[in-house]
């Protein structure tokens, strides 16, 4: 697989507390220059970031993040809000707790909840892998898959732990075919990143890989 | 100090994102039993504590946590849900790659407009000294002095540190004297509680104080 194909996959994101203006700005002429699939940033970054790409790549950002035990009605105003800013990509968090109650059907309402106000735009759903059992799993891909919702996503990069290529290829095993994978967290290499499109990703929220084809280009092109 | 009057000053806290609604009902039980300020819970849990205590504790939650980085008019919504829904009190993050830009006026007017949500409860501003220079924390006493908050916070419980007695000890000195002290994150013993207490803490937001107390009384009572 070429940089070129896995760049295609990538969401080029930033999501630590501290960045400032200038660095989703440049987060934003790094996804135009290397053909990212969009750059994800947090809500209060949306508009600039929308303004300053104006149409040019997606923008995609966060709702419910990281903890995922914000109430619904609150995740679907963030959800419109975010659109409204620009954002034509969601990436939600579930209540994670609701999953430990194996209340899926709470969980069930708050995607849908979400879904509502997402229209047309793309909604990703975030289960936390790290924190959940291998039945757990099983059991959100099924509800992510009859929310309505585009993707499922393993990880925020804020639990202990991001994404495995077993969490990977069992999300992918287990989720209805109209149901899209994302990778997120700790994908560090090239080849990490094509293994995990290999067992079923189409999505790779990361920041590295940006990184590490612009340390090619430095040493010897791509 | 006793350990009566340190739990009066503690905001008897959990915010993991895998805890049940029997957890936090224990939590619930425990603030009745060890007389703490109030519980401190996320915000789809509001409901369900304040319907469980009644109006004998006060129900604490979180806006904007533990990123900070919502747009200000959700955490604005999120305050008026969380205030319909049973809470008393409001812990708000700031937005802190704002305080990277020295966009003061930003951050001053994100808490005036969750201020304007709260009405007469309780609005704490968490800060996260553990990602700012002494320059920065200096700043924000002030911005959080301006802006009608009752309190300024020292921590989230999810950066890389927490509440420490040098940070609590600067932000007392340099918050007007209206403006209230929360430390939080990583106190761990009733000597620390007390210690932040004698520095400028009004508020202690933990867990384990009353575990502490718990177990005290199994062995020798307190």
């Amino acid at each position: 697989m070429t940089a070129k194909e896995i760049l295609s996959h990538v969401d080029h994101t930033l999501l630590g507390v501290t960045a400032t203006a200038q660095d989703y700005l440049k987060l934003c002429d790094e996804g135009l220059a290397y053909g990212v699939a969009s750059v994800c940033v947090p809500p209060s970054r949306v508009r600039l970031c929308a303004e300053h790409l104006a149409g040019r790549l997606a923008v995609c950002t966060v709702v419910g993040f990281p903890n995922g035990y914000a109430d619904t009605e609150v995740k679907a105003y963030e959800t419109a809000a975010a659109i409204r800013a620009g954002a034509t990509e969601i990436d939600m968090v579930i209540d994670i707790g609701k999953a430990k109650e194996r209340d899926y059907e709470s969980i069930l309402a708050d995607i849908k909840n979400v879904r509502a106000a997402t229209g047309t735009h793309i909604l990703k759903v975030i289960i936390e892998t790290a924190l959940l059992t291998r039945e757990e799993k099983i059991a959100l891909c099924k509800v992510v898959g009859d929310s309505g919702a585009d993707y499922i996503k393993t990880s925020t990069g804020f639990a202990p732990g991001g994404a495995t290529l077993e969490d990977v290829a069992l999300l992918r095993e287990y989720s209805p075919a109209h149901v899209k994978v994302k990778a997120a967290g700790g994908i560090s290499s090239l080849e990490d990143a094509a293994l995990f499109i290999k067992v079923g990703a189409n999505r790779l929220g990361t920041s590295r890989i940006v990184k590490i084809v612009q340390g090619m280009e430095g040493s010897s092109g791509y």
